[in-house]
């Protein structure tokens, strides 16, 4: 028989194949890795290939047409329907071997591409989820061949991809005589790990997705991502319908524990929750709730036992023992979702009674155990995470923040949306404030604000808003640097009030009239000694500096560094190497769902983070204690005083007179 | 160090061991088969030996007191606990080596001890049941080391049993804090298959108990067992509650088809019967539910699909195609059995649409694939499943033959139960009978009969009794051979009288009144025609005759091998050779219930059994018209002929006159 030599780049795999074989079944052989999901019948197109040069044969001169068969009629039909080819392409399961050949697998027909991130520090995401989507063609059932309907959708599996002795559980099971019936006797299916059968389609389907959740105390994000791009198709949140059970963790472990169905409504909730925004995600994207074929799921201790149906009233007190700490799987079904029949959520591991799946995914999204820098990384939310270390040694700690950095807890805070304010500045003079609001770009004040707002409104202040405010009144001198608005400006300026026995800072004079009180500065005091102290501890635990600050959460993201650095929620560093990671628990999440490896990855790396347990350290007081100035008591900041000329030490109370610190002002980054 | 020999018996494993080595610990490195469920702690007992000889050191002359341990406070208090001991008898963890030994290891000792059972053709079943219990003391939480309760207690079972990697799913973590909490951070685990903990017991728990169901169309039967001894503990049964559906399996094929939500009622419906079974057979054990570990189920193929909750419409219509035919396994809980929490479903693999987990019930209880005697095996249900063969070669076909030898469709019918006819016999000169009922063992016309029965009643006709009656009235003449009750008796005779326009026989005048209706004996004509066809069909197939006939099914246990050839129901065969097997379909259930290799030996050999669709072989038909007379006009019979007189062929009707056969006698076995 006539043998052709075929090369494959990128990878460089070749070898002899026989006159006729397709190019599909040529890379299979090599281990080229060529994408399918029909399985060579010229439907799904993933397995486009590029004949880049006719030939290498020493004295060839033939075309490239002459080594490849012609053109065929089942890629002119997947042309005319899914649109035009670059010349030279062809489909891989219809273009077969006439000669020596050079093809070329681009990008997008590659199983394991990877994912393009966007800050420079991340590292690349290799797309290569657990479940993966097979089409096949099943024997039709024979009397005199009494096999069931699932022995010949194994043997098909085995025959035609390799999978052996597939499994699939009672819920898939249900689907799948009318699934097979409806196809016509072709089915896809979705194939977990190589063995376990989570959902079937009828006939040909191209399109399985994944869903990220991450469960917060006070929101929960999530993503519903393509499992063979990694694209996200919708990015949804909600805030934790929990609250009503209690604001904070330990509130929601009190009600667990004192009411009868206590920790049930509490599941429920959140459960009911996730589900909610499956429907929405999924609503978003155009995409039916049974394409979702995976779900992965990070949040802290209590929430992730409480999205479980764990107990978490160990986590209430000490030791804080959690049930269960490595990564967990169970059907999505049992949680209450509603998606692919046999559908899994991966839950990534916890590290400890407080150091939950949150930080693990943290972890995972920005890989601090990769390199040699020394990086803090805060995850801030109602508790916050905090990281640090490097490929020799990662500690780990958790903060009470409260939810203050949500916006909530403050009297005029809101959620991160659309009319909240998000940016204050204030006039270091006149104490007359500018913000921008979330939806529009210009600042109140400029011309034409108030038209540009007509639709969103002044709705309250978000998490970030409220930390450049209060950062700003600091540095206007009407907060001093023990947190009190100072009463006496009131005789300068309409904008500070009385307020009981205290005073007010008046942001908007509405409507809505929004006010920063003395209680709410006192609330960010104690949230961001809270996080302040849990980075401290760590650093001193180490016994070295932090090289790099990441600030994540949807807070985290917002947040301006010198504003956070100026009020003293973070230790001195180099403002150019803090950066905000956005949601990287989410991230976290994402990468789990699209990459199997990462859980290997990210279950082992757990393993070796020091928990470092803010509870029960002896310094942690003192630290929170010295914390609570603004900004900070502990710290030169070298890298903020290059950045902020810091107000002068505040005048002793009994010289009397004005005590504003005009000298303050943020120098250009 | 002082190295002493130790030689078990009766397996004969010896070794040399350190002064001061438990006899247990010995054990376990020699691979001897001593049970433990404590872990070496004194506690439950199951490790006792005897130490059966001082020493066999070629000159020793010591008494076996000085080579073992003294008589331990632990044995001494497990004693007074639970009895005596025979002399010589130690517990294996607590007598140590102090100089050479023989150490007998009794049969209740080892943990794969056979259980005898009652008939001698019945293989012994070797106790090694899927669930075993493991005795675990958990480290405490330390804050310090901040590892989960889950990850403590893998590793207690990692390093107390061998137990690598335990997992346990959601609905056993659940109970996994507090059980820890309330047993003093000591455990004992059920452990399946030795990676899965499927149920947690506070402190120490010996009894672990597994539940074997089978359900039939028309009944359910199940039995408490006893994992470690095989011991059923209670044995109950109940009516198939799907009964309301339609009685035969094609009535309730077409309500799950015809009636939205039928599928899930049909479900609900033996599902909940089962869990009630389940609470009957704990309350009459005094056993908790979540003690039952594991669960086995056996059933025709519709019955196997609705219980696992999968549509059986296309088991309704060729080609029959069954969803899944392997063995299933599947969580308790997901079939609302409320059993231990991880509790695991086994249910046995099916053949082909009509031959289903019932019929490998009944293989693996007869092991026709073990002997070298071609076997007849029929279970009589609402369906009978017929199996023939030997280990060269099984064929098994199902017939429909209705529920009427379960008494159902019969107008005096009723099941097996207190009170029910089951015995019958009728005087060949005066037509008058005699009978027996369930619970009592005197015959009507006995003195005293009416005193005996007074508790009971004579409620019905059970299948047994239908038989015996059907029979006995042909032998007497009463029914002709084309099944005919002859009304020209009623002249003379009170016991035949008109019904409409044809006979019935006044089995008892009452109350209640009970009559043999020419209804009846059609349908026990159909109903014996189908399994005869059935039989005669695999019979022709394979080429040769039945060597032996075994009768299974709570209807085969109870019918006389006579009657039930007389009758024509069963092909000739030497009568010393046609045994009952009681339930073998549970018999099945309750051996794959014991022992874990019996599973993989009955998934092989279901694989090799040739199915013989009856509904579409041609010569069924022509069998099953052949079969309706009585006995049957396809067979000679010599066997039978050796015991009863047969009627001399039916007179021409136009004979007239009497037609009664005096000669009709059953001669003494």
């Amino acid at each position: 028989m006539t043998e052709h030599r075929v090369v494959f780049t990128p990878s460089g795999k070749r070898g002899g194949f026989a006159e006729g074989t397709s190019l599909l079944e040529a890379a299979r052989r090599l281990g080229v890795d060529l994408d399918s999901v029909c399985g060579g019948r010229g439907i799904c197109g993933r397995c486009q290939v590029d004949v880049a040069e006719g030939a290498f044969a020493k004295h060839a001169v033939d075309s490239r047409a002459d080594h490849a068969s012609p053109w065929s009629a089942v890629e002119q039909r997947y042309v005319e329907k899914r649109g035009s080819f670059p010349s030279g392409r062809r489909l891989g399961c219809q273009a077969r071997i006439c000669g020596d050949l050079v093809v070329d697998v681009p990008p997008e027909s590659q199983v394991h591409r990877q994912v393009v991130r966007k800050r420079a520090e991340e590292h690349a995401i290799e797309i290569d989820p657990v479940v993966r989507l097979h089409m096949v063609v099943v024997r039709e059932p024979d009397m005199s061949d009494p096999s069931s309907d699932f022995r010949r959708l194994q043997e098909a599996l085995a025959e035609q991809w390799g999978v052996a002795d597939a499994t699939a559980d009672l819920a898939v099971l249900k689907t799948l005589q009318t699934t097979l019936r409806a196809g016509g006797w072709t089915v896809t299916a979705a194939v977990r790990d190589g063995w376990e059968i989570v959902a079937l389609f009828p006939g040909f389907a191209i399109d399985a997705y994944g869903f990220a959740v991450d469960v917060g105390s006070t929101t929960i994000a999530a993503y519903l991502c393509d499992l063979a791009s990694g694209a996200v198709l919708a990015s949804v949140g909600a805030m934790n319908p929990q609250i009503r059970f209690g604001e904070d963790l330990m509130s929601r472990v009190s009600y667990a524990m004192m009411n009868p169905g206590g920790k049930a409504e509490l599941t429920r909730a959140v459960r009911d929750a996730i589900d909610a925004l499956i429907g929405e995600a999924t609503h978003q994207a155009g995409v039916a709730r049974n394409q979702i074929v995976e779900v992965t799921l990070v949040g802290n201790p209590v929430m992730h036992h409480l999205a479980l149906g764990l107990d978490p009233t160990e986590l209430g007190s000490a030791p804080f023992a959690l049930a269960i700490d490595g990564a967990c799987e169970v059907k999505a079904r049992d949680l209450g979702l509603d998606v692919a029949p046999g559908a899994v959520v991966y839950a990534l591991p916890c590290i400890a009674g407080h150091v939950g799946a949150d930080a693990t995914g943290v972890v995972l999204a920005e890989a601090p155990y990769l390199g040699d820098a020394l990086r803090l990384i805060a995850d801030v939310g109602t508790n916050a995470e905090i990281v640090f270390g490097n490929r020799e040694r990662l500690l780990a700690a958790s903060s009470p923040t409260g939810p203050a950095f949500e916006g909530a807890q403050i009297s005029c805070g809101q959620r991160a949306a659309p009319g909240a304010i998000e940016r204050v500045r204030i006039d270091r003079e006149t104490l007359e404030p500018r913000f921008k609001v979330i939806g529009c770009d210009l600042w109140s004040g400029d011309p034409g604000f108030a038209d540009a707002t007509v639709g969103l409104g002044v709705t309250g202040v978000c998490g970030s808003g409220i930390i450049e405010a209060i950062a700003e009144l600091f540095l206007a001198g009407v907060v001093t640097e023990d947190g009190v608005i100072d009463g006496a400006l009131a005789q300068h300026t309409s904008r500070v009030e009385p307020v009981g026995r205290a005073f007010a800072y008046v942001l908007n004079e509405g409507p809505p009239r929004l006010l920063i009180h003395q209680t709410d500065v006192r609330a960010i005091q104690l949230a961001k000694a809270a996080l302040y102290a849990g980075a401290k501890l760590l650093i001193e635990r180490r016994g070295a500096a932090p090289e790099r600050i990441t600030l994540a959460g949807a807070f985290g993201a917002q947040i301006d560094p010198v504003y956070a650095m100026a009020l003293g929620m973070i230790p001195d560093c180099d403002l150019e190497k803090v950066a905000s990671a956005g949601n990287a628990a989410g991230t976290g999440a994402r990468i789990a769902l699209l990459n199997r490896a990462a859980r290997a990855e990210i279950e082992r790396v757990a393993r070796t983070i020091e928990k470092v347990e803010t509870a029960i350290e002896p310094s942690f007081q003192s630290l929170f204690v010295a914390a609570m100035a603004i900004p900070n008591k502990t710290d030169a900041f070298p890298n903020l005083a290059r950045r902020i000329d810091l107000p002068a030490p505040k005048a002793a109370p009994n010289e009397g007179g004005r005590r504003r610190r005009r000298s303050a002002s943020i120098a250009p980054a």
